[in-house]
């Protein structure tokens, strides 16, 4: 037999993996949460039919979710991650001793349960002393945060279903209001590509401006996301991640990376012209 | 009914494009052809069963294939297209007045007859008066060159069928050979993260740097081609495509690109370290 899992990147286009078993199948108050076996990707999860992370390519996304607002800002202390129930993002920020204190609000415990049973790489930061996990609403959590945060990274799911909350105007003048005022703001920001995506894309990216001096956009090669082609945000009060990068002092710590340094640093934010118009005409309604 | 068309990007991945009707099937001496009409990518036609062009994303990998040495050197007038039946390198090539000269050779007609028919976008610049027409075997019509073109594009399939030859060591040192002593050689280098992929980047990769003092890889992102991120290779006798760039220089030519700009030109040669480490395997094998 074979048993394949397919993921629609848009209503006419999309992807497929060949999977050796379904390791898991269960459905939280939020979701649902599958985890299967496959040799091209080896364990990968999906929430409400969409990959999350496989253990082929979530380096990528770790990688770059964290260390590009990590090498703008070395100075950083106090983090708040929201949504991140893999781990994988905590896990890259514990590799930085400068950093005092993670709180990480995931709304549903059942993800990261099922995490740190079939991902033990990937939530090995977890158990780290300087992490405080919540499992509650971000958006409530961080509405009640003031002048706190250096870095704030929302991982989370695209805006539907839970994830829905968190790229919302109110969400976001919530963070600038829980950041210090030299806070940075990180956030999977979706795809430019396919429709849907782009449109997710343009509402978060004019939401984000309205509230932030610096708001810019950078791109990724994520082969298991929709069109492979993936988009972070980078806000924030004062640094410019391109002008306030100093390599040699991220070099200088030794981190190890697979996807990440501080070349890719600087060229991820040169966007191709159709993804900088798509942009503008977002700030521009 | 509902007809997919689907792709392997690898034995164990695929992507699957929801088709209106196909347009057309046919067989030359060379390849199987065909043409399909689809709601998300426009139309778009495979050889041999695999996407080469569609009309929704084609602009990226021809603003790419030519726009990143012509900026480099703008004084490049005699150019060599190897491949590229779909016409759309030509299209991007002939935008350029400073070209004096470009001889086109495609093996095979049959794919520039079918190409004339269903995307006249692409095609446009095949009539052109610079430009020479030659059905023939481009490893053939290279290897009789000596100190003729300031620039080669190899706009070729994957290395397997007749693509293959064009990525030969032979193939490489008679593209040196035909180059002038300034002359660039950019080819279409592959994927670097499904496996088959990943061993024919390297082997480019390894070749090329056996002939140029200068070779380096770029890449972009493509969402229909195999995991989305394609990679191009740069190698020249003299010019860095980076440290040469006169971007002053390319932007006064106020030439309107979908997805090439300046920036774009100096980030794609930033890599990701999992990428620089497969290359720099490949050169010390």
């Amino acid at each position: 037999m074979e048993l394949w899992y397919t993921e629609n990147h848009s209503k006419e286009a999309k992807f497929s993996i060949k999977v050796e078993k379904q390791l898991y199948s269960g459905k939280s108050d939020f979701q649902r949460i599958d985890v299967f076996e496959s040799n091209e990707f080896g364990k990968f999860f999906t929430l409400d039919g969409l990959v999350m992370i496989t253990e082929k390519d979530e380096f990528i996304y770790h990688d770059m979710i964290v260390h590009v607002p990590m090498a703008t800002n070395p100075a950083i202390k106090k983090v708040l991650v929201i949504g991140a129930g893999d781990g994988g993002t905590v896990r890259e920020l514990v590799r930085y001793e400068s950093i005092e204190k993670i709180d990480m609000v995931e709304i549903d415990q059942l993800v990261v349960d099922v995490c740190r049973e079939y991902f033990p790489h990937s939530t090995s930061g977890l158990d780290d002393e300087r992490v405080n996990l919540y499992f509650e609403d971000g958006l409530k959590f961080v509405s009640e945060k003031v002048n706190e945060y250096d870095l704030i990274i929302v991982d989370s799911t695209d805006p539907i279903g839970p994830g829905e909350g968190l790229f919302t105007r109110v969400f976001y003048e919530n963070c600038h209001k829980a950041l210090t005022d030299k806070g940075i703001l990180v956030n999977q920001h979706e795809s430019p590509f396919y429709e849907e995506y782009q449109k997710a894309m343009q509402r978060a990216h004019q939401r984000i401006h309205e509230f932030f001096p610096v708001a810019k956009v950078y791109q990724v090669h994520i082969p298991t996301y929709a069109s492979g082609h993936w988009l972070f945000g980078f806000a924030s009060k004062s640094f410019d991640p391109v002008k306030d990068l100093d390599a040699d002092r991220w070099n200088a710590l030794g981190l190890e990376t697979g996807y990440y340094n501080t070349e890719i640093h600087k060229a991820c934010f040169a966007l191709p012209n159709y993804v900088k118009k798509l942009l503008s005409e977002a700030v521009s309604k």
